[in-house]
């Protein structure tokens, strides 16, 4: 099973400290330093992801991959978007298609 | 709320597909051209999601956060990672600190 | 040596094809799409090039560092940034401190 | 003008420090890390160069388009290959098809 309470607990606890010190939370410094600085950050996690699945074993891309979606958080609540959002453009895109698939069968 | 069984729902799509015939399944044509392919789009789309937080509407960015959400659960995929293990991970982060902050007060 | 005259050459000639047919030039078509679009395109060639580094051979390096160079020039073409003042900035750093170097012995 | 010697400077000035202290010198620091190291700033030095072109001024496209270059010939000394390689495919590209253009015309 895929933790389904992760993503909602780390969003619930993103927004909420947005609003502390930047001094003692990093999600409080980052959105201090600005959306320009989140978006960086979310592309130098995704390189390590790259980087970690062709050349790093297991638990680094376990790591790297955490980092990416915890930094992809901040950016969508920095910007006021709920996941749940793109959760539903998830479901929209398998129910429409199977996800950019030629789906000539029944929905899986 | 986060539609908690998007992702599982999306990694059992992908696993499925993986085996499927490359001319009518995208998952299977980008792991019929390998991990650097796979590894290449999740690069892709997170400067696709960069350039649409900065420049782009809400609309965009939801999508684009999308399809990087997609490429990495085909990347980890590919590499045999199961999602739940990045999401123990973002789990265990919370609870020893508070997601890399310096948490002086009680677990949220 | 590292043939003076192609990075001026390579600049005048997409200086010249911005303003070309976007259905016969492909610095054109760029162009046409904007700037968010030739972003992303010097995002994807870094992300190959990074690729083709750690999993690939000695010639698709040298093709994706071509391709890489060859975007960040119409990057900087369509923000009116001349690749001299690039230039003038990497000499100015190599003079002041031999390039983010703590140099302590006479400039090479 | 694009400062010819610029690069072959910067080629030379890499080259030298990569078998210099670690301690004292960014190019020899980068290089013990190892090559993933190096690919991973690359990888950065790109993010941030888009997020300059889209939400900066001049002056920051400047400076990350400097990194950016700096970078890229950190990455191809630690492989090996010579920047005067990757002038010759971009001097060869405009030979044969003027960079990816459809051509009719003669060679500018």
């Amino acid at each position: 099973m895929t933790s389904p309470d992760t993503l909602a607990r780390l969003e619930a606890t993103i927004a909420e400290r947005r609003s502390a010190d930047p001094q003692s939370s990093y999600v409080a410094k980052l959105n201090a330093r600005g959306l320009g600085k989140i978006a960086q950050k979310l592309g130098e996690e995704a390189t390590e992801t790259v980087i970690a699945a062709l050349t790093e074993g297991r638990e680094a891309l376990v790591g790297e991959a955490a980092d990416l979606i915890f930094h992809l958080v901040v950016l969508l609540s920095a910007k006021g978007v709920p996941l749940s959002e793109v959760m539903a453009e998830l479901d929209r895109r398998e129910g429409v298609s199977g996800i950019a698939e030629k789906a000539s069968r029944p929905k899986v």
